[in-house]
């Protein structure tokens, strides 16, 4: 959801900045409302010979987890310029056959829009770039396996619209020809 | 994502807390890390008659949305209680069969549970009691229509593992009587 014009910015954080701003209710009083705003991210479907690249991921204080390559897009960055540097410096690939899946706007309370695209046709290009704060290792899977990982909740942090699609595509065999055809074809 | 004991709040919102702490990175160097804090919510699966409790609901400055009852559970609250109380004020409706469906914690930089619960058999107590910020319709509709409206799409801003299980139940028939044991019998 995008900020209101009249927001103001009250708090300027690392991760998240905190807008708020007088809202008439319906009975013609005014509150505060509150909003964040966050960097938008990418996650990237990136595939080769078939299979997609997931990502073993571990990051200071937490438990590994699993995940699609992705990260932050920066200011001055197109949202397909950030994703290409991020496929490029988590796992060393590149790809020159992106599209957009789609892009979402997932929380009704934050200025935040998560762009997915499909990279097909990966290829190595350099060694892993990683932050101080990333120890990531590449695995390649079917898409029946993403489809059984998700759906067995294993692959749970991706974004929750494709997560869907891929749960709605594991019982079902036409949207299953239909995101093969969106991501590997 | 529960907050790290060493962490501060640096920020206090109307909505949201803001916190930050030194971590210790993979390579030994710090960085400042950020999460946000905010008021648990619950989610409803009130039902009535083999029918679920669905609401049409308008806030000021937004498109109306469909959705579950529910909403934030207060600091002096047990999440059942705040369940109930939000049930009673936003429908009218109160039930004496509740049971936790499951609870989420939806985000990894926010200390922020969801509850959803299933309230049984509800009956209708008193009129609905609304915040200036609310205008709500409620609709009951059957568990086909519901699983119908998850699918496809129109409704969307529910608890995202509830979602699944939804878009699950639709396609595959065992899933489907699994979900209706749970709900409605």
């Amino acid at each position: 959801t995008m900020l209101p014009e009249k927001a103001k910015r009250v708090f300027e954080g690392v991760l998240f900045d905190v807008y708020q701003w007088p809202q008439e209710m319906f009975d013609g009083s005014i509150e505060t409302f509150e909003m964040l705003k966050r960097a938008d991210t990418a996650e990237i479907i990136a595939t080769k010979d078939g299979k997609i690249m997931l990502q073993e991921q571990e990051q200071p204080g937490k438990p590994p987890f699993l995940c699609l390559p992705g990260g932050r897009i920066e200011k001055d960055e197109e949202p397909l310029e950030g994703a290409k540097r991020e496929l490029l410096e988590e796992s060393g690939f590149v790809s020159d056959d992106w599209s957009l899946f789609h892009s979402i706007e997932p929380s009704h309370k934050m200025d935040w829009s998560i762009y997915v695209y499909v990279a097909r046709e990966c290829k190595f290009k350099q060694d892993q770039h990683l932050d101080a704060g990333e120890k990531i290792q590449i695995r390649w899977v079917t898409l029946e396996e993403l489809l059984d990982l998700v759906d067995s909740g294993q692959l749970g942090w991706i974004e929750q619209d494709f997560r869907v699609q891929c749960v709605r595509a594991k019982y079902d065999r036409l949207s299953m020809e239909e995101l093969k055809r969106k991501i590997l074809e």
